[in-house]
């Protein structure tokens, strides 16, 4: 039973701490956050203290492993509390906003020998990870193409909101070139983006679009393209192809529902999940169960420190090449 | 070059001539019919020459083969004249409205040794013979139930062509009892029926039922069961499963094509065929092909006699089980 | 917060007693079970009390509710016990072994004004719940033919279990009258069976078939048919088909996974569940919601004891339908 | 009855006059090849006469309409001279292997007021169309994002027959740059490329490459991703999916046939067509009974000359964009 501080009690702290209190082989024993009275409602409903220090929760020796899921400006910092209290941790992404930050947090885990995984959810989705296992057994030879759809259900987010996330590039982008290494197998080396405002004029006073193709080149030869819109009026729409010397595999869209009407010259079955919630909450707590094995010294594939920071160059270097409008190199960095 | 005899210019004679017009390995030498301007005007379009006289075609040499698309009241003499000139014949179903005028047709083809085949078309669509063809080939293991889907797009026929027709259970249904015992492999033994008009009560003024399911022993154990109507809003309806020791088959609906629009909460696609010419007119031309490998003495896979005549045992057995409210034996004549 | 007396302690009460734990509703008061050792390593694991004493549960006033997950042959005396407490109960099917029993059952319920649901969890599928209330909504016009598939993961029950379980027609056949009965909506009127031993010739021992094609007749004049085999190699395999004047709709199969794999000549798709439990357990959390409301006297859509009974009254003609070999009428008792 | 001059007797010259003879709107008048042999054998299997010298059909008055279906090198010649002949022409693209000498032909065909049609004849499938006629009617609102995949089945090309063909972003590219602009009602301003040699390093002796993801903006600021692949070992893949502010539309992949297997843990399905020719032999039929349309006066949605140019235009402007590793900018000159 490993002691689990969680650090942020906001909406994806909220998300942890209900898996983490139904999670027989753990339990939440701090929720840290700098509302205090945030930390202590979460603490009430799922159990463990609250606080507003960090410090308090990391110097508890009943803590065996922390969630840090608190503002991405506060990542950095908390991270290398962790790292210097030699606490297993899982880091919600980005690690830092800054490359070089991040890069130092791998260096500064590395040096001290603490497991840090970073919350690539979506690499615990089954359908997902069913593709991944069968590339590597070999089902489609060696991997040459990768295609992938991030398409979110409306509303899209407020404009002004980007400043904090950092951009469609970035917070929804980070995912999904981890996905594409993740099947590729292979180290991202260019990329390349063309992007545009369609949905809504008022991301381009934040310098962001809401419209973007993406192309990214790995080691390997293999190429990927990303079709990513932050308005999909059919609902959460994400999709991933894998095309192989020897076949092409899919994770495909998931439909709500296995449910078909016939009429007349028509067929209709339920469309998409209507949120990100409802296609990847089990996600999480696969995820969960896999970084409890990592806390405990398993030896388990899980996304790294490392596989965190690489995510995280592609995007800043997609940043630079939709404004220069011509393929960037990746500074291998992680 | 095989010179065909076509006798009947109506609706399935039409598709016949047109077929032996297109097809390089025969051609059109006569259209027979009772009504001369008919096969006037046939032969005018696909070749060959006009007769109302049965005799006059047969005696011609250059006949190499004959098809019988004439009313069903006159396939019975028009079969036994072809099998007495010796001429390979493909008979469209029923061989004749009584069983054992239509045994007596096996019994003198055999005793000729004249190769007749049986109109049932859909044995040549290529989907339920790939489903055959797997069947055969061990796919699904030893054959156990089977479930034949058969509803018909509006408008629905009138009541009164059931007395020429003989009913849903022999129309539409020989072509299904052909297909489960071909997917089969097996013998039908006894069958059972219930039905009622759900469509319009006027069939029921003909001792007809316009929505059925039977169920169908075989001499393997095997138990199929069919859904028939005569009306399916949304379109031409067929399907086929067949479930086996070691897994399931599906010749599956047919969608016209493969489009999907999503929408909010939705994916529609594209539904059925509108029409029975639209699903199968493929069928045929294959029929055509294979009957021509069959005059030409080759040894092919196609509906004999002794199937059609296995088709109507079923349905006249049916009949009777639909009104005894029980199951019915089948006597083997075939 | 409801308090639950769960009786039984066996395969079914552990999965009501992992659910009642978990939802933040109710509460786990007493495991009542013969075996007293059971039922108390049931308790410790999930709250409440454990006793051998069905009336020392009874008696208790924090026991809103009652869920009776005992052997078969004990459900009437326990459902009886239940009404005469008053409490709210979910008895899981069949309500008795008896016919006259189980209709005497209704009439205490009714008298004593106690609500009684009967555990067809199938009726909480995602999937069968969105066709039933679309079929409701109008979106097939009117109910004309349905087919139900049952046919069930390895390895089938052992012959001599059908001692207990009623056998095939009973035990599987229940939960796909009532489900085609609440698609229906209409009530059954007459029943026919044909089956055999086709997985093991054993099952003839006890006068059961493992393999079963059976047609139901609805007082709507609606007809179904069902396929029932106790051995699917391919997996865990349910589907719903329901055929209307105005369309189709259907409950489809489900996959396990949506992921697919393109080869030479192929498309592979992940298939069926393993097993039942792998598809259906949300359901048994459905259920319980659902009953809880009902318990709190909301009111709800559940399956009544009326329904219950109902389908064992389709059960027992469905019997000696088979042996008669002819449709057999059904009483209306419930 | 439209009299046609074929130009060319080579592989698509074999397809057209098949169709030409099979189509009861037109007859083969002429069958035109430097090979005159080869043009005669052609004349001898579908009708017309044959000759090597196109100004000897041009000047036959019963010469209704043109088709060029010669080798690309003669294209723009051949095509000046039905222009000058005032011949409405269906011309195999590319117009010319000079974009000044495409621009010409159009500047001449306007001038004389002739009608020319361009070969691409995806347009004239099914699939594609109803998806383009439903983007027209507004079913996704605006369109936003494409994404076209054009995967071939072995095997690849030789390297050195893109000398003669332009290599894989002229010849593959241009039907799909072509189908983009159509489905997108749009024209395409600028343009991006990746590639590489990962099927076949003999590709690049010759500066080709056999795998490529491209990025096209439209003026109406829509997106387009495209995927092309030399060898897809799963068969011939061609897939499209647009995107709009109201849903999304697929053109998909079509399966040879409807057929599943289903066994454990599996569900199987026959996959692609083994060949482009199993593909889209229909399309050629269509297109040619649109062109009669066009021919004879009538107002046709076809592929115009200037459709034809424009594809070339963004594949020569893809090519430099691939080796300048950045976007580049489409001259409008059709």
């Amino acid at each position: 039973m490993i002691g689990i501080a969680l650090f942020g009690a906001g909406t994806i702290g909220r998300i942890h701490a209900r898996n983490v209190a139904a999670d027989p082989g753990c339990a939440l024993r701090w929720v840290v956050d700098r509302d205090l009275g945030r930390a202590e409602a979460l603490a009430a409903q799922h159990g463990g203290r609250a606080t507003d220090d960090v410090a308090r929760a990391l110097v508890d020796d009943g803590v065996g492993a922390v969630i840090i899921g608190s503002s991405t400006s506060a990542h950095r910092e908390h991270l290398m509390a962790c790292i210097a209290a030699g606490r297993p941790t899982l880091c919600e992404k980005p690690v830092s906003d800054d490359l070089d930050d991040a890069r130092r947090c791998i260096e500064a885990a590395n040096k001290a020998g603490v497991r840090v995984a970073v919350g690539f959810n979506r690499r615990y989705d089954a359908h997902h990870r069913a593709v991944h296992l069968r590339i590597r057994e070999g089902a489609i030879g060696k991997v040459e193409m990768l295609h992938l759809v991030s398409r979110t259900n409306p509303p899209a987010p407020a404009p002004a909101s980007v400043q904090a996330s950092g951009g469609m590039l970035r917070e929804k982008g980070a995912h999904h070139y981890d996905l594409a290494a993740w099947m590729a197998g292979a180290e991202p080396v260019e990329v390349f983006a063309a992007g545009d405002c369609l949905v809504d004029p008022g991301y381009s006073a934040y310098g962001d679009v809401d419209t973007a193709v993406l192309t990214l080149r790995f080691d390997s030869g293999a190429l990927a393209s990303f079709s990513f819109s932050r308005r999909a009026a059919h609902g959460f729409e994400e999709m991933i192809e894998v095309f192989g010397s020897e076949g092409m595999l899919e994770s495909r869209r998931q439909p709500a529902l296995g449910v078909a009407l016939w009429t007349k010259g028509s067929m209709n079955e339920v469309g998409l999940h209507g949120s990100w919630y409802e296609r990847f909450s089990p996600t999480y707590e696969e995820e969960l169960r896999q970084f409890l094995r990592l806390a405990a010294g398993e030896s388990v594939e899980i996304a790294t420190l490392s596989d965190g920071v690489r995510a995280q160059a592609v995007a800043e270097a997609a940043i630079v090449a939709l404004r220069q409008r011509g393929m960037q190199r990746i500074a291998k960095i992680w």
